[in-house]
């Protein structure tokens, strides 16, 4: 069985894919991250989002500090098999690392880039500094 | 300035960054394709989303063949500044040159990949062969 037939292909580029994390409900785009074979698999196993960080160079467990876990409903792979679309319902209401419920909160517009999302939470109060 | 105060930042990486189109009118996620500096700007000059293709290593102006281009209706970018969301509207109603209207038309079961999305054009008709 070929790796398109049963799921994601990780034999491409360097075993990373980009995985698109879509609000089950509102349809929200809320963020892009990638996966390698492992934070895949452990997607699976668990119903919770794993990503792979490519800055941390280690599986990304999302939420697993703000408690803002992302539960999976559906995933979904393109028509290459290199790219995942996961359909989840995101704990705590907000994706992004800055309190915005999208890290796609700014829209491109001639005077630059303007803030258009909504920010649920101040990151102060829930990254806590050593 | 920094790249990322006024739009996405190309000089990560190899110069490409992931561009994910979503039907403004739906919320359905369409694809994921790449651009770099020069098809984004061509995006935000014609309204008309361009890509880049790594598999032919030039510009893909997205439905220049099929007919079924992106008209778009707003530009975002992530917190890193490193992924672009385009809000398009799907001219063909097609995004995908399976005949899905999203790429993301396989969903990922117990069984395997099980086909859901909806197919709208039959490619034999739509891509002529010379």
């Amino acid at each position: 069985m070929s790796p398109s037939s049963d799921g994601p292909d990780f034999s491409r580029g360097d075993g990373l894919i980009p995985a698109i994390a879509q609000d089950a409900t509102s349809g929200d785009v809320l963020m892009m991250a990638y996966m390698n074979a492992e934070s895949y698999a452990e997607t699976l196993a668990t119903g919770r989002a794993v990503y792979f960080s490519r800055s941390r160079g280690k599986l990304w467990r999302k939420g697993e500090e703000s408690g803002h876990v992302q539960i999976v409903e559906g995933v979904f792979v393109d028509c290459d098999a290199d790219t995942i679309l996961l359909k989840v319902k995101q704990v705590g209401d907000a994706a992004c690392h800055t309190g915005y419920r999208s890290c796609f909160y700014r829209q491109v517009t001639a005077d630059g880039l303007k803030e258009v999302g909504h920010r649920v939470f101040d990151p102060a109060t829930v990254y806590k500094k050593p």
